[in-house]
């Protein structure tokens, strides 16, 4: 696929008009050879629906996990001057670079499962607009960003994993979420980094008086994410598009991604049919949003770091089920007999 | 640590008593240099306890992890002749041909995750007595196939995954179950490979009435183990007392195998602290199974294919927490701030 740029919210609607259906077709080839393989039917249960699901949306049979790319978008918010993490904002360039050198956990991970790390830095020397004071980037600023986010689904990609760095970004994603689906502003506040007690209180409050600010475009999804979003959150929500567009099953890492995500959930339930939430943050909002989205995470191991390390921790998973798959014999092929 | 080996349960006992405990000082290693790493506290939460784990059960920092092996015991049952399971018994031995073959799951874990595949096959020819008419194993028998178990723990080996293969033998795992931990016959016994209707509640019966038959030995574990086990479960019931004893970190894969190590249990919860769990099976005991011996699953997959499976894929998280761990830059080696 080229490169989808969009210079307005207004060329993002156009494109998710345009996105392809689940391929149902390989998804039944997937289905039929693994009803062969040597183990009771169903007997890897989420690994079988997993090679399904990639086959499904990667639009082939056999499918394929060749390229695995991770990709973390970092960002810096202009709501961070309100205290609402346990961290500097100078963090985020400083892990950018630990991810560069090769230092962070996703570093790890990357090599541990086999898959490209790519780190896109989105103007971190310019945060965006604190959002309890107005939107946080312009309709343009958004839209590029979400452009940004979709030429890291590049040809040849077969799997992304989405993440993000970006200090305060959980307060953005509280936002998000409460903006996205109502209850409490306190049912999506967490301790992101690790705020407890009364800077917790506080930052619940900043999300409750932020959504209240920008209570008039509650209706309208993509702007919700300009108003209360961040760059690489954007990204995020453009990536997804855009993986869409170029077959590319994409695994969600935690909060602030799959939050991200969610503004295209709330346009359509069915845009986010070519993801899987990788596994359940501790972040407390999370459990609550997988369950707005209908999401079942693949792993519940009580992370929260971000940065992709559950999604690419997930992708050790999606090996095992396609190497399962496509290595396994058949009950023809092994001799072994079928049920008595 | 050489070959132990048990001409009787009585020496097995006494074993029991020689066993070591976790080296502390190595877990305060992990967990020293886990609070320097780049990352908030305790944001990668059950990997970070895995690395700990892994060291304080090894009883070395760092903790190592070059050689892990998975190993695969089957065994036939006496009491498959009542109709238990939906497969038939010779399907054991044509597992084993298939494991042999490369052509399993295990198979395709072990190459996924990079771990050595031992596949023990004992006696299938003769399976072990009908445990509804009396007991499956005599003394010796029972201690032989416990120390044959013991021999999979050779030098070397740093992280074993124990599995299990043996047509009917949920059937005996809810019986050693339903023995070891009360409660009724139908909580513990499941579909299996596929049983369902009249089969499960035939199923339910057998499990119900072999309890009964040897009810006067429920309080001693190792007659439980003896009279309802079979060979491959008291091979990893061997298995995981010869781990502890060579300072080898135990994943435990399904319900089969988690009932066979639930036997040390019973006798002493401590004897299972250096094994985890890998997987929630859905086998509907294993839940209940895990709640009363306290442990967490890492996995919860829906999978119930049995043959270390889950271990193995368990494998990939212990890996990716050891990655983590050890290559992971510091705070101060990577220049990153702290909390503000």
């Amino acid at each position: 696929m080229g490169s989808p740029t969009a210079a307005s919210l207004d060329e993002i609607r156009e494109l998710l008009g345009l996105l392809p259906g689940p391929d149902d077709a390989a998804a039944a080839q997937a289905a039929a050879r693994e009803a062969e393989l040597t183990k009771p039917q169903g007997a890897l249960a989420r690994l079988e629906e997993l090679s399904a699901w990639l086959a499904r949306w990667q639009g082939r049979y056999p499918p394929r996990l060749e390229r695995p790319r991770a990709a973390v978008f970092a960002g810096n918010h202009g709501v961070a001057v309100r205290g609402v993490s346990a961290y500097p904002a100078a963090v985020t360039a400083q892990m950018v670079e630990n991810f560069r050198a090769g230092g962070a956990a996703v570093n790890q991970l990357c090599r541990t499962f086999d898959a490209e790390l790519r780190v896109y830095e989105m103007a971190l020397q310019q945060p965006t607009a604190d959002f309890t004071e107005g939107p946080a980037m312009g309709d343009a600023e958004c839209a590029t960003a979400m452009a940004f986010g979709m030429m890291a689904v590049e040809d040849g990609v077969d799997v992304i994993c989405l993440g993000e760095m970006g200090i305060a970004n959980t307060t953005s994603a509280a936002a998000l979420c409460h903006a996205l689906f109502g209850g409490a502003a306190a049912d999506w506040t967490g301790p992101g980094t690790g705020v407890a007690g009364d800077a917790l209180q506080a930052k619940t409050r900043v999300v409750a008086d932020a959504v209240e600010l920008h209570r008039e475009a509650l209706d309208d999804p993509l702007e919700i994410l300009r108003r209360l979003g961040g760059r690489e959150l954007a990204a995020i929500a453009g990536a997804v598009i855009a993986a869409r567009m170029g077959r590319v099953p994409v695994l969600l890492d935690g909060y602030a991604c799959t939050a991200a995500a969610a503004v295209l959930h709330r346009i359509a339930p069915s845009l986010l049919d070519h993801c899987t939430v990788a596994h359940c943050s501790a972040e407390p909002g999370h459990a609550r949003l997988l369950a707005a989205i209908g999401q079942r995470p693949l792993l519940d191991l009580g992370m929260r770091l971000g940065e992709a390390s559950g999604a690419v921790l997930a992708l050790g998973l999606l090996r095992a089920a396609l190497a399962c798959h496509t290595g396994m014999a058949s009950f023809a092929e092994a001799g072994v007999s079928g049920r008595a």
